[in-house]
């Protein structure tokens, strides 16, 4: 296992030394280049998909009755800010039993990982199992053409299952895997009352963009955090009776949280069962910002002529994240609130949640608490977003996310790392996975 | 006319090179000084009285039955932002029959015109009048130090009449006399939700500090501008019939500010008398600044920890702004917004009012009208806010403001400015109110 450490170090140092910051359009054509020839290294045929964006790594090859198709992403986040990383963002640096630098989890541990367990495989059996890849340079900032590419190549992609990035071990040391990702629109609001700013003097007359903002914000939930746009749970989907019972099998971690965020409590008084639901299963509507006018120390006797607030819906099956701004409008219009001014920031991410009664969700489950001799925790779906959606809807496959993170992995911080004991086990819970997928028990 | 307009250019110049801002502590004991040496130049003793912030000149002299007293201030606003002024801040140009510079009125243009129709009557009477001036260095932030100054000082400040600064003509032309000035508070709201910033899919567990202070914000006032706060109104003192009657004669300038501001209309639909009666005798509240999470350029998952946000009441006669934030934290209690921190921003400045019916007014009136060769409109307050109170409270005197200045000057902004001809008419005004004041018709 010490050499398989090794080279799994020095290929994760080789990535993570490329600066592939999708928002800053950083070394991505790099990044997909150098990914394209590591899956080449396995016995892979790799190809850059050009026309979605940065280029999209795709490769297939192995034998098989099945396929398996990994989905990962070669790009990051910004390392901002600087300052605060204890070593240097893109070098790769081993202390404290873990590896240290930005995408180290997010996502380039995670690839080097499927990596790894795909030449444990080949050495163990001689054979590379049927797999594909599909490696995006823009998940980072929304994934904005993935959608467009699994239609397009919805036939090179096919796939009995699909293996999803990311995942590890909870707080409390349990290895977790999920089955779903909430969808996500990210919307601006904007309110102009006047040509520029005046003498706050004008109060008394002039109408403040800041009160016609907050009145609007006020409309849009109640104290319990429940959304009142009419229409905004017309498509939630019930939870199945499976769905229920995998979600009152998640632990309680509210009492830890309320902890670790300094909170009194959480909306609506939620804790255990309640809590879960909500978090993995409710829709919501959550404010990102909000400015206008003056924020400096002191008082400034200002009226603003403008007030913007951002914000965005985090959304479950079947909502769907084009529809949102429309009834938003309808609400906001409906509610008196003709003078707010609704852009959406990005074009959204749809919900996605495989059927947790297919075999490959219990299949990964298996693999997973073989791997970490423990109970695995299975989540319906996660409480974060991401492009799953186009994959199940196309390919007709479940997805699972599984992987070699813990809470603390800062992925999207300074000192993003891994747990070298996290990333190895993790490791073997692929390559038992690959087992069992192709080879049974 | 020529050599007193040549002197007075000469002297505003000297006065204006002294870059006194208070906001930053800059060259104020060397504008006090300057300022006391011009004063004692004309004939008066002065003194610079210290304990009180940055020193208040206090000069007086002169003889007369009856004392007026100038109130004025040697401080300035900063000049940011410095780029956007044609020619620089601190050195007094003179072009398109106007005077250039940080100061040029407010308040340094409105000294030099004092100091000049003193030398006027002076030279035309053969003696100067009995006068006292008071001239603060801190009123640009909010005169913390004035109201106990002159409670000290209330037997040597006393005097007869007051006449207050600032003043000019609007926007049509017309000369405007003032006997008031509203009072005001300035506060900060600030709702802490989290120990740190968490990502935004938490928001269906974890409130929002947004959505909180949006509440309670929308809370304060209805769609028409009236103040929602329990016992906000008690104090308002109706206005007596003279007032009504001297604000009925304030020209209707809504439709022409609907224009300037880029506005659609006014609050609660007002125009005319009733415009008029809101601007200048409603208190109100005015939201200034509001600040929380991300503001940049397309969206970020973020669900910040803290919000802030920054407001202004305008107060009227006999509120009281110690009372304010009282009956703010109580309104907020009841509502249920516990999690509502109200943080007092300045001690806050009470409303002040003299009686329009007292003599001075009418003889104030009647100068200005005679300088100008027109019917001059009385404000029985202005929309804007002074320490003015203190004077009428402890000197039991009635206080009137009129100038040199015209709405176009810029004040607090770069390019303040004033016309030449305003201020020779400006000079002729208080010459005439001096000799209406100590001579008689």
């Amino acid at each position: 296992m010490e050499a398989f450490l090794e080279e799994a170090r020095r290929l994760l140092a080789e990535l993570v030394a490329l600066p592939t910051v999708s928002a800053e359009g950083r070394a991505l054509r790099e990044g997909a280049a150098r990914v394209a020839e590591v899956l080449e290294g396995l016995g892979l045929e790799a190809a850059l998909h050009e026309g979605y964006g940065p280029p999209v790594v795709f490769a297939e090859g192995g034998v098989g009755e099945r396929t398996l198709l990994f989905y990962n992403h070669y790009d990051v986040q910004p390392p901002d800010p600087l300052r605060l990383w204890a070593t240097a963002p893109f070098a790769l640096t081993e202390r404290d039993g873990a590896w240290w630098g930005r995408g180290a989890h997010d996502d380039k541990g995670e690839l080097v990982a499927r990596v790894m367990a795909l030449k444990l495989f080949k050495e163990r059996h001689g054979f590379l199992p049927r797999v594909k890849f599909v490696v995006e340079g823009e998940e980072e900032v929304g994934s904005p053409h993935l959608e467009a590419y699994v239609a397009d190549k919805r036939d090179l992609l096919q796939a009995d299952a699909i293996l999803w990035e990311a995942g590890g071990v909870d707080a409390q040391g349990r290895p977790y895997l999920y089955a779903g990702l909430k969808g996500i629109v990210a919307l601006e609001l904007r309110v102009r009352t006047a040509a520029f700013d005046l003498h706050s003097s004008y109060g008394a007359v002039v109408e403040n963009p800041i009160y016609r903002l907050a009145r609007a914000l006020a409309s849009l939930r109640d104290e319990e955090g429940r959304v009142l746009i009419p229409g905004f749970y017309d498509r939630v989907r019930p939870l199945t009776p499976l769905e229920r019972e995998v979600l009152a099998e998640i632990p309680d971690e509210s009492e830890a949280l309320k902890e670790a965020f300094g909170v009194g409590g959480f909306l609506g008084g939620a804790r255990g069962l309640e809590f879960n639901r909500r978090l993995y299963t409710e829709p919501c509507v959550n404010f990102n910002g909000v400015h206008a006018g003056y924020g400096g120390p002191g008082s400034k006797t200002v009226l603003p002529a403008e007030a913007l607030a951002k914000l965005d819906f985090r959304l479950v099956p079947d909502q769907d994240p084009e529809e949102i701004p429309a009834l938003l409008r309808a609400h906001l219009e409906a509610q008196g609130f003709h003078d707010v001014e609704v852009q959406v920031l990005e074009k959204g991410e749809r919900p996605a949640r495989s059927d947790l009664a297919h075999p490959f969700v219990k299949l990964a489950r298996e693999a997973l608490e073989e791997a970490f001799g423990a109970r695995a925790v299975l989540y319906p779906s996660m409480a974060g977003s991401g492009p799953m959606y186009p994959f199940l809807h196309h390919l007709k496959a479940p997805a699972v996310g599984l992987g070699v993170g813990y809470p603390g992995s800062r992925v999207h911080s300074p000192n993003e790392h891994i747990r070298i004991r996290d990333f190895e086990r993790g490791v073997r819970a692929i390559l038992r996975l690959l087992e069992l997928f192709f080879l049974g028990r």
